[in-house]
């Protein structure tokens, strides 16, 4: 089973990835929706959080936990490693990877505020290639718009224009979407920082690298025969998360309401 | 002391008018700023996170607890009243009163989905006068855009036009700013609904019965001489935090970081 975590919802769209690429695998899900958003939180309540959301899966009999949230990843990756015995992706470091395989020189990174804060991407990037040009932006608005489902509303393209002007700027090769709920802005983020630009799903690159370690690794994890049952879990419910998760997944999904602390 | 709290800062806005109106009582805040916000949270969360709030503001000693959050106000003011030994106030209440004082037919309220979707106002209103009609609507982004200081940004403007246009349709007598962070964004609210609606801030109402209660009652708490003390806790500290309770204090604020779980 393929466990993956989230402050909430936004981890949805690594899962869809995984269900796309890893058909016959189970996926348990955890958003920890009692405590989020993460990204608006200091890097102590995070580190604790995402320590506590890989328990809850390791106790699901997980064989593999994926970090699908950005400022975890950016905080906390170490933390989770040490805290579970079995193998843990983060979605910051296959993007850096995918990233350093490709010419691009002057990269944009858009994150929640902890996400930004962190300077995880600059620090991993420059660590490989000092040369690549880092510029980041913080967007904490983009996470409750699109929780709200006003991906198209005319105000959303506003503040996306706000928040990126200064990234358009300079002229970017890339611009990585540092943020799983970012994806669903996906159109209003290029329209606001130019057509040249590629816009890097760090969904993509961590999906690959999973899929890589379970060709490699057929003991870690095997996928069932016919279609595997997901799970998803979370810390607590509220009407508009299983329909916002439906809506997403394309199909229907039940949440299962389990205590984290 | 009094002590207040909040799923976060928005109850501060309660904090300003106790220092305004019972200038000599120390106050001890607290803002559960790792789990905040609670307006997006499902209902048994938030009693869960209301009762451990007011049982940590009980071990520094408070002798009143005031309930500066609409969410925990809607659902959790009775499991908050019978965790403690202490007078509790909620937000709610006194404002329901202050309504029923005047004659006002038709009654907007805002609020946060967990608000709204309690129908907190609609319920006690009707239960004392069935002939007031009330008009309610959730507003989302609202937080968000204060907590960003977007007060001023057009796109507020555009958020609150498309939230209230329901509402202004109504010609409405009176809204009630049914989330302490609200009042912030008074201004924006006033010009979509239009200016003929009277604004009722729920800390006005709160306050003044507050003040009722300790003149009634002496022994309840008392002022000290000279400046008094206020601590500000929180369960979370990011430096955006404390940037944002000076300005809107108009004070300079120090945070303390306490755990809450």
């Amino acid at each position: 089973m393929i466990g993956v975590f989230d402050s909430g919802l936004g981890g949805l769209t690594v899962v869809k990835e995984i269900m796309r690429e890893l058909p016959g695998y189970p996926v348990v899900y955890f958003g920890d929706t009692a405590r989020m958003p993460y990204g608006t939180k200091g890097d102590a309540a995070v580190r604790r959080f995402a320590v506590q959301d890989a328990e809850l899966l390791m106790r699901e009999g997980v064989e593999v936990i994926v970090i699908a949230c950005n400022t975890a990843s950016a905080l906390a990756r170490e933390e989770v490693q040490a805290a579970v015995n079995v193998p843990v992706i983060d979605v910051v470091t296959p993007t850096v990877t995918a990233v350093l395989a490709e010419d691009y020189r002057k990269i944009g990174v858009i994150g929640t505020s902890a996400t930004v804060r962190s300077g995880v991407y600059e620090k991993m990037i420059h660590a490989a290639d000092p040369r690549r040009r880092l510029y980041a932006r913080a967007c904490p608005l983009f996470v409750p718009l699109v929780e709200e489902g006003s991906e198209r509303r005319p105000e959303t393209a506003i503040i996306a224009k706000r928040y990126l002007n200064q990234l358009k700027l300079r002229h970017l090769d890339a611009l990585i979407l540092g943020c799983t709920h970012y994806p669903f802005l996906r159109r209003q983020v290029q329209a606001a920082v130019g057509p040249g630009v590629r816009l890097i799903d760090p969904a993509q690159a961590t999906v690959q690298l999973l899929k890589r370690r379970l060709t490699e690794d057929p003991r870690l994890a095997r996928p069932v025969s016919g279609d595997p049952h997901h799970r998803f879990l979370v810390s607590d419910s509220s009407p508009i998360f299983a329909r916002l998760a439906s809506r997403w997944l394309k199909r229907p999904v039940e949440l299962e309401l389990v205590q984290v602390e």
